[in-house]
């Protein structure tokens, strides 16, 4: 198992991962307190898509005290937007709407120009605008919900960004992130560049505003750099929040473009492509015949179809159950099985991608420029 | 004999500077070619207070076919601006009156920063705009004149900054530096903020534009990454001209604020000071009673009255060399010496200290922003 910022490959451990990483499980009765504040409940939260915390209850504390606090979370614009991303927008959506407080989302066309070889500063950075269009299509609240395209919004970042840099060493940076000498020296500096927007609503609003970052848990080691320098700053210390990662078509580990586009759904796709994706390279946890399914059922926990279905496309707790149920019994097939999957994708993506072009004439709204 | 862009000390060889930075002499012949485009002589060409440089050749050649080019230099506002500071910036306004080109002034705030323990970025943004009154107050032409605070034009910089940063490593920064682990991240990354704008011109007015460097020699080691690193991004390779350091009233290296302020003149000095502290302080190359210094003269090579005159206060050649023959014969004295200096300086700085104030109402015009 490897899970870097850059990598995650292998099978993946989620419990040994929250002992390595040093972060928290998400116990059920933290997530009854988040439940209780947001006044309605999350089937993410439900799952344990969402395993992993750091100061969630420090933070949760403070919301009761009336203090103010904001989300931070972002994208890496190396390429088009797929559903693994989206998977932490999904739950960053609901916490907005229950809290009602801002949204700052990073689009890092830095970090992807500099740490991809094959992709120009031009790319990464229509990459970030178009990738923004589905942040968009989701519906966040325009009035407190801030895109920052790094590039574009340099002069700030870069203010925060040194404050940070003087406080971490090279050889710091090198253990957190696996830098070696032979990384680009535009790369190391960027953890700072990464932890800004922690800090940017307080020195944005002048006082101290805590932050809680919805990622995926291989972002994690960001964060840790910025939580160790934030007592040296003045700054409230960031608290997160950790899902795990989709899976990919394929099967276990995290869905990533680069190990093949037929292993992913874009959010671009056609009903075509996505029925043909998932009919052809959907991970089955079905048995080699009819009869012996039929026997003997199938396993929806390593089903891709099924846990999509758990982690995304089917809120409804009774809905999942009766497909879990009836395909372990082996009363549903996996042709069946990946048919209501392709069926909620495509519903899903139908919405999403009338929103994604009438994005087009709202993005300007979100953008923070300075 | 340490010479890097953070530290000089010990007794300076120039001839030994050029050989082990690669540089190569300023001779008769091309400072010939410089005072015949010029139309005019500079005694800091003639005098070999510039000595050194990096394809001037090339940059004259092109500029005898027409190509446009601009002139780049800076500062990094540690502290107060000192006579030291000013050397190049005297000889490149006489290139910028006689080549009638744009000059880039780069005011490294975040380097302070960053390098600085004691001093926080409030401070270096502070002291970047009094810094600047004393470049304005120069006479720049104020049409072609660019003035970047760093922390201020950090957009544009870090669009520039990262497609320099992509392609130097940690190894070849360490190198080139004497960066260690223990350097911080913010350090590692910023010679590429600084070789942003050789590129600058280049990317604003989207053409091939060279750039012409002076500066003192320490400063050598950051157009070397500009340079390696021009071509990969298709732009001209950064041209240089180096001076020697304007020595501290104690005696030979370089001027410096960190050794003492009594060691050095600041521009905001009053004339009182500057008696006192050249009275006091100025090295000198007399004997060691009145007898002897008459029967056997001084020495004008180690006297610092006489080498500053000699740099950058008396550009009349003749007047020079009867201060220089009356010194070495033991006619004039080393009070006499000084006086004259003190003279020279204090009728500098009353002028300059004018021209200062009055800076402070056009400064707005000469800063760059993004």
């Amino acid at each position: 198992m490897v899970v870097t910022p850059w990598e995650v490959s292998g099978n993946i451990d989620y419990a040994r991962l929250i002992k390595d990483f040093g972060t928290e499980h998400l116990t059920d009765s933290l997530i009854k307190r988040i439940e209780k504040e947001a006044g309605e409940s999350h089937f993410m939260l439900r799952r344990k898509v969402f395993f992993s915390h750091r100061e969630l209850d420090v933070l949760l504390k403070e919301h009761d005290e009336g203090k103010p606090w904001a989300l931070y979370t972002g994208r890496g614009p190396s390429g088009k937007t797929h559903l693994g991303h989206m998977l932490p927008w999904f739950f960053t959506k609901y916490l907005q709407d229950a809290f009602d407080v801002k949204l700052y989302f990073q689009i890092t066309d830095d970090e992807k120009f500099l740490c991809k070889s094959d992709l120009s500063a031009e790319e990464t950075h229509s990459l970030a605008y178009d990738n923004a269009l589905d942040l968009v299509a989701l519906g966040f609240n325009p009035k407190k919900t801030f895109v920052i395209v790094d590039t574009d919004y340099a002069k700030t970042l870069y203010k925060i960004a040194i404050r940070v840099a003087k406080k971490v060493t090279t050889s710091s940076a090198k253990a957190v992130f696996g830098f070696t000498n032979e990384t680009n020296i535009g790369m190391v500096f960027w953890p700072a560049m990464q932890a800004a927007p922690c800090f940017l609503p307080s020195v944005l609003e002048g006082r101290p505003i805590r932050t809680l970052i919805p990622a995926a848990i291989d972002q994690d080691p960001y964060w840790r750099i910025a939580r160790d320098i934030a007592p040296k700053l003045g700054y409230p210390k960031t608290a997160a929040i950790h899902s795990i990662f989709l899976p990919s078509l394929m099967g276990p580990g995290k869905m990533s473009t680069s190990i093949g586009e037929h292993t992913t759904i874009f959010t671009t796709d056609s009903p075509e492509e996505v029925e043909q994706k998932i009919m052809k390279y959907a991970f089955s946890g079905g048995r080699s015949s009819l009869k012996e399914h039929r026997e003997k059922g199938g396993d929806p926990e390593v089903d891709v179809s099924y846990q999509w279905l758990r982690i995304i496309f089917e809120p409804d707790d009774t809905k999942l159950k009766k497909i879990h149920d009836d395909y372990k019994s082996g009363k549903m097939l996996t042709g069946e099985l990946k048919q209501i999957l392709i069926e909620k994708v495509n519903a899903f993506l139908k919405k999403h991608q009338e929103e994604r072009e009438r994005a087009r004439d709202k993005l300007d709204g979100f953008i923070l420029k300075d």
